[in-house]
């Protein structure tokens, strides 16, 4: 399979379009694309629009117009071949005229798939893996998760002192981080169906858990915001109750109860922004997918742990991540992980859903 | 005070010059110097040799020769007009007929003191406290502490999990950190003059606190290792006992008692390898001079934590740290730290020791 230098830039930049609409797409998955005019230079991009809306593919020809022909599509997901409430995309790119498109991940359901058959029938050169991992990691990641293991993505997202405390001893936890890192938290929480906290959280620290831009305003759209609180003892004047956004109050008795419930709800992508209690059941169940921990150039010497306990006991049982990134905000050192070992059949592609 | 750009290099070249011999110098200061030719071209670059030998100024003169007449000295510290072992290098840079003389930190202790002077009595242009501040955070620090605080420089070094986990509940910790991070720490160790544990640590571990190499053999150069062990715990047989470096079992009652024996013994940079309640007694005492922090991508949940009990309880008196940088070492994160406050007289130079 040859890809050439400008296919890949492109690539590179449909990841970029995809993630763009990361948290907007939802239950579709969030595509990027970019069209190539015949001379390899950037005719047209797109992403995946709201359900309803255009697919990635067919705002990019649209953005192409006549360029498109001849050309090259280089698109995140396989286009697809049925017509669901938008028309096929592999139909489109046929009737657009393009000589040749570059898809990294496969369309991993039968309903949808067939894509880059039909456009290979077309007389259409087509090359599916490009940068696959690389794309199945990024804003795909909910609508695949929820494809092969019918849960949304969980993030899981922590604020803590360098020595690993959420709070202070005395309870006090604002603000832990400086303003940098709390305004990656909402640019965060925008990419997300859903915000979780467990009832210790929501009761202690009263957060109202809602997107707010620079200004401190609400944001438009709105996550689903969601407590666990299994003995009722959310009060009723919590401010996550305010009608600012869509609030759920759970009694889901374990994390996949929760997931389940959720999923039901269309929701793909979950933030999980702690305490450290249901956190530690999550990663006890295996149920943390990414985790972005936010860590304080800061000392407290006591206060509640980073995470609770995890039934480990020995050094060599230690939950092992992988380092996707580690980022300056301000003083605050941010670190995105992806667990190395993983309960559930996340590695295989499984079709027909 | 006009300062060239290849000044500038040069400068930053001589503080490099001056960290590559880090703890070599003790009780010296660790100089960098380099000198330009009329030109403008590195002619000659030198750093303190080991007590005795010549001065970085009077190195750099020797690799430049003739190439110094009518150039540049650049060189961290301000040279000194006092006759000690070896001859005052203000007249060396007159005799080597240098036009300009550019100094990042002038001289702190009258003995020495006066080598500005005495070249621009000679006709010399002098630049006086050229990028001061990063020359006395970095290889300078133990000498300069040493001047103005009768102390060593301490370096407390810690690594722990993501969750702040120095160890697991069962007391293993081998290994937290992977091998990348493991031989920073023995670059670490070798850049100090002294590498100190508590009793606890020695006890648990049995460490042997020698610089290694990469394939694990004890460096030719090696720190004194001190174990703080006011109740006699240290077995005999401890391994930091063995005869690859000498050793200090210390009784001293508190931080600043087991500085001042040390600083006796000429010690200047102090590695503080914890663990956590050692960590703790010192920075109580406001006794850290800067952190070097390894993050493993890992969770125990469970654990001795990364410091022990600092007395607060309130976020709002959390100890404060500035972030100097951020270093990923495989998939561990390393990060460098110094106080934003700090007790002590560190901001102001007391003249005259
Ligand atoms: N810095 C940060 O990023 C951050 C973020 C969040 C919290 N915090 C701090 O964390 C502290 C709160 O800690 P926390 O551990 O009490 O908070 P938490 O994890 O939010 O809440 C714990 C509670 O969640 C409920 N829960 C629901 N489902 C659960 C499940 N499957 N497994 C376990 N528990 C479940 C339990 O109560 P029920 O049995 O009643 O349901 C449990 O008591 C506060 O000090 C807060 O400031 C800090
Ligand atoms: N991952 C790491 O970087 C790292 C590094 C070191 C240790 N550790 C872990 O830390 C654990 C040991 O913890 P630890 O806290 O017991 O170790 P520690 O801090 O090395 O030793 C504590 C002991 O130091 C003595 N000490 C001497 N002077 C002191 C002073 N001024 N203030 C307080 N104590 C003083 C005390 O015993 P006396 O009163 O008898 O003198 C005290 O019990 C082990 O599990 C070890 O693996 C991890």
């Amino acid at each position: 399979m040859t890809v050439s230098d400008a296919e890949l830039r492109a690539m590179a930049r449909a990841r970029e379009l995809g993630a763009t609409v990361l948290g907007t797409t939802t239950p579709n998955p969030a595509v990027g694309a970019v069209v190539l005019a015949a001379d390899g230079i950037v005719a047209g991009e797109g992403a995946t629009q709201p359900p309803g809306g255009p697919h990635a593919e067919v705002q990019a020809l649209a953005a192409a117009g006549e360029r498109a022909r001849g050309g090259t599509a280089v698109v995140t997901l396989e286009p697809c071949a049925h017509t669901g409430r938008t028309g096929p995309c592999a139909d489109a790119l046929i009737a657009a005229g393009v000589a040749r498109v570059v898809v990294a991940v496969p369309e991993p359901t039968s309903l949808a798939g067939g894509g880059a058959d039909r456009l290979r029938a077309a007389g259409i050169d087509v090359a599916v893996g490009v940068e696959q991992a690389e794309a199945e990691t990024g804003s795909l990641a909910p609508w695949l998760t929820g494809v092969r293991e019918h849960r949304p993505q969980v993030v899981w997202k922590v604020a803590a002192t360098l020595d690993g405390r959420v709070a202070a001893a005395d309870g006090s936890s604002r603000w832990i981080t400086g303003e940098q890192g709390r305004a990656a938290v909402h640019r965060l929480r925008a990419t997300c169906d859903a915000v979780v906290v467990g009832s210790g959280t929501a009761v202690t620290d009263d957060p109202r858990l809602t997107v707010r831009d620079a200004d401190g305003r609400d944001a438009a759209r709105q996550p689903l915001r969601v407590v666990v609180d299994r003995r009722d003892r959310l009060p009723e004047s919590a401010r996550v109750r305010d009608d600012a956004a869509p609030t759920l109050v759970s009694h889901a008795a374990d994390p996949a109860a929760l997931l389940a419930e959720l999923f039901d709800r269309d929701v793909r992508r979950v933030l999980l922004e702690g305490g450290p209690t249901l956190a530690a059941a999550f990663l006890r169940a295996g149920l943390v997918d990414e985790a972005v921990v936010h860590l304080a150039p800061k000392l407290l010497g006591a206060g509640p742990a980073l995470v609770g306990d995890l039934g480990i006991t020995s050094i060599a049982d230690a939950l092992s991540w992988e380092t996707v990134d580690v980022l300056l905000l301000g003083g605050d050192v941010q670190v995105r992980l992806r667990p190395t070992r993983h309960t559930g059949g996340r590695q295989s592609v499984r079709r027909g859903s």
